[in-house]
């Protein structure tokens, strides 16, 4: 198994940089004070799609030998994988066709088809859902991109810490959420590569999805069993490449209560003014609920998306104030 | 009666500059497409105490003799003006005493309370508020600091739309909320006095509050009797100093629905990944009424705070996720 260097995310930035958005880093008085620590957001919110995950969908796609970029790419993730696949396709004139569940929500479905993808509907299955894409991926000779079991996703999402990193020198600890990898790998790949063993590494993963913290500890990779969490990015387990990468360079995974997330995500929201989803939010759980790990250190934080189906609950609740 | 000019905004700038953030304008491509025209958002959701009172409460606080910097400062908003003129009076090492009806939300008695203010609790009228302040200032001497009628107040408030058209050259149109008017006089001022005749100046009021548009159009100054807006922060009326500001600047008032303010709030938090409350939203729900006018323009519009209590509604939608 061939696994990333830094080298390689330098590589992937070079590749990307003309289609991503360069993310702002941002801090908070009032969240150092809160934590007695030195925070710095990389907020990869406002990264295209509203998430970290249009680096690797873009670093993927521009790597296609050109027989495969006229044959198109598929995807059946239902989440920001699909949106930013779609549109690092659409940005580079190659087709993307996505598989979704029928009961996928609509604001997402409207973003896939707003970037002109082809989506297929199936049963709100995994199984229907690998059916469909490998039914498609046959009769059209596209190629399926894994959301982060795949080497050039990786590369790209490490592009985010590269660019942290870069901008704020001397972090002590380095933190990004974990689900299936893809941005956990990168990240490691990255600061490992540039700090050496002069920076902690640290995953934030939900314990009601603990998959990484298991596989991390035991030495043995063990998959979620369907898990339940508020954080819905994080749903997803290692692979096998994802975890040699983690193993190999983490040095914590940290895992985080739904109480301490939805907790930090409202934070995130009153203080910063800004929007982070849930998953993105385990980050600065695992700084809330670890502070003596936390204390007087210089932490960066990896804000993985912003996409928050606000529409779905603020619009009842504000039912009773449109008095006409 | 002495209306200020953009000269009283520049030496305002320069007045509290040490202390104010410097908020970014952002800019959404997908904004601009939906609606057509080039927006330029002014953030003072990033302000200090998420919102422009912070400019007009440290430039009031700041100009006060030292024999009433002793003294201490009064007021009795329940809004973002007590939590400015509580930061500012802290910052300036000067004493502040607010007044806040007991039923005020626990998070805006914590920021204030936070801030180091004393507060005064009173019954939630309006009549209490205003005779317990008076009370306070005759005991302890202290100045009352209105949230908007109040020559220096405005001056600190016209510094965010300086920020703005220094850093955005040739604006077609510029739109601030309307409440007191506050934020609209100095917005006013330093645009007219900028750019003269060749800036739009547009105010954007709830129709539900619409006592500016009243006001404005008839030539009379008009107060609104017990409005109801989800735009909480515009429920005030003009006073004779913020109207004969308006009446002499601003080009038009435009009134926006209760359903155009909750979907620009929805559309600002979804796409642009920042909080921005009801009152700011008014300025995007004045572009997506009033499509014409705005059409093919540039146009500036300053989101005036971001203080939303999402935990009033939030936490109750997401019980449902939080299986231990």
């Amino acid at each position: 198994m061939i696994l990333p260097s830094v080298t390689d995310i330098r590589s992937a930035h070079e590749r990307i940089k003309p289609f991503i958005h360069r993310t702002p880093v941002m801090t908070s008085l009032q969240l150092n004070r809160m934590f007695d620590c030195d925070l710095f957001f990389k907020c990869e919110n406002f990264q295209k799609v509203g998430a970290f995950k249009f680096r690797g969908a873009t670093n993927a796609v521009r790597l296609l030998p050109d027989e495969e970029k006229k044959k198109g790419v598929v995807s059946h993730s239902s989440g920001n994988h699909a949106a930013a696949l779609a549109l690092a396709a659409a940005m580079n004139g190659i087709k993307a066709y996505i598989v979704m569940p029928e009961t996928a929500a609509e604001v997402k479905k409207n973003a896939v088809a707003g970037y002109g993808a082809e989506i297929t509907f199936c049963e709100p299955t995994a199984e229907a859902r690998e059916n469909t894409a490998r039914d498609i991926a046959e009769k059209t000779g596209a190629v399926l991109i894994h959301p982060y079991d795949n080497f050039n996703v990786i590369c790209g999402q490490g592009t985010a810490a590269l660019e942290l990193m870069n901008e704020i020198s001397d972090l002590d600890i380095i933190v990004a959420p974990v689900g299936g990898g893809g941005l956990m790998s990168g990240t490691c790949t990255a600061a490992r590569g540039i700090s050496g063993k002069s920076i902690k590494i640290v995953g934030a993963e939900p314990l009601n999805a603990n998959d990484a913290w298991k596989s991390f500890t035991t030495g043995v990779l063990c998959p979620s069993v369907n898990p339940q969490t508020v954080a819905d990015g994080l749903l997803t387990s290692l692979s096998e490449l994802t975890f040699s990468i983690i193993r190999n360079n983490a040095d914590q995974i940290l895992t985080v209560s739904e109480e301490a997330i939805i907790e930090c995500m409202l934070l995130i929201w009153e203080r910063m003014k800004i929007i982070a989803e849930a998953s993105a939010a385990t980050v600065l759980a695992a700084v809330m609920e670890n502070p003596e790990f936390f204390r007087a250190k210089r932490t960066g934080l990896i804000i993985s998306g912003g996409n928050v189906d606000f529409r779905s609950f603020y619009l009842e609740s504000v039912k009773y104030a449109t008095t006409g």
